[in-house]
């Protein structure tokens, strides 16, 4: 697993170069210029991958909801037995009397996973929700 | 905790109004008018809360890390022990043989949840990321 | 042109409706509540509507480029000719003595358009861009 | 202008370097490594820029309206005419019988930047609008 790493290099204005150093002290100490690059070549990858219909893709949906809405926790347990095979975990938070902070993790294709997250944020009491899609961690 | 219900009366024009039916179809079949204008007013100032200096929000961080990073899970945990304040609740998943994602649930002033955010996705080893800022849910 | 209005209620928590007001308060000084409830809806339409495949939208492309690049500006017009038809419109801004910012307008079909767009900002020489789709006005 | 370039070299795992080669293809046939790792740097620095209060930044406001509104160009001049300091130029395109389209292209500080664009979405009038934000050129 220890992968063997491959070089290249990069040619940069000197200009630029300073500020991309300002940038990789900005995001941590332990960070030098090759991590950097890393970081952004991941994170262009995955906005790409996230985009494109029918890649396999991990989602994480944040929702409050009241927790006093007639039937809500019921209707939202029947939509994840319904996609049980695309719903790995879910985390529970009481944030007050009323509201529940749950945060839904997903797996599956693009499509399918915003599909899940609208069907779950369409339910009556839901007050407000938010999905992020991410990797699976292959090839990255 | 049923609120109290006030009304007030919206003006449309004819064609805005048949678009808007058309959404509120899309957003569920249990929704109705009211409720998708509530929907829309709670996002429209989930929003501003969440770009607000100052405001108490909650925050979900996704991040993908590899766990054979030398020390990785270490300083995760050490970062989490300084913020426990601010650290409400953890969800972990193994996503193959090398990668894991854990979304981390913050709660605190919008600057520190970026800033510990930022110390997270700073760290070597952390793949990727990213965090969602929502509301506590108060007066919602 | 000017065309009928019509009306319905809407219901809300009397916390939610104190908040609303604020929003409406702060989104300017002529606005009221119906005002607000048609600009949230319209925003809620143009933003479905840029993410469907298939409907024709306005785009505006910002870029900033170095107008010393060799052949830049041959190939800019050159994307700008082939696609003659989606191009509305350019606007030209000389930043300082190196750097040129330059806003596009297109016209197309929501995959046409960001293809056109990535074809420019994969030019040689552009700097950075970014853009934006919004709605062709229609029926909102 | 044409300045020196400086060189360093980039260890990447050989999996994700052959990622990276793929959408060094993506982004265009003319680019190699070194201009895509420069692209992602330049996105990453004007991403932080336009974050930071206090920077000097281009904004474009992209605005949808009804030029039968009541005023509603008198207003927008006005507004215009207020922070002509800030208002570099203007596009304008006739959508259709109704709707206009215009791009306002700003230069200042952030929070001005915004707060302008502000005023002129807050137009009683304006139906929609974007504001997307980027560098001044300088140093990148």
């Amino acid at each position: 697993m220890p992968q063997d790493l491959m070089r290249f290099s990069v040619a940069m204005p000197e200009e630029l170069l300073m500020r991309f150093d300002e940038l990789v002290a900005r995001r941590g100490l332990a960070k030098n210029r090759s991590e950097v690059v890393r970081d952004l070549v991941r994170e262009a990858l995955v906005e790409d991958e996230c985009a494109t219909p029918g890649r396999i893709v991990m989602g994480t949906l944040t929702i409050v909801y009241d927790h006093h809405a007639a039937d809500l926790q019921d209707k939202l347990h029947s939509i994840q037995h319904d996609f049980f095979e695309n719903i790995v975990s879910t985390l529970h938070v009481h944030l007050d009397a009323h509201s529940c902070l749950e945060v839904i993790v997903l797996k599956g294709e693009t499509g399918l996973v915003q599909g899940v997250a609208n069907k779950i944020l369409g339910t009556k009491g839901v007050k407000t929700g938010r999905l992020v899609l991410t990797t699976t961690g292959e090839h990255i």
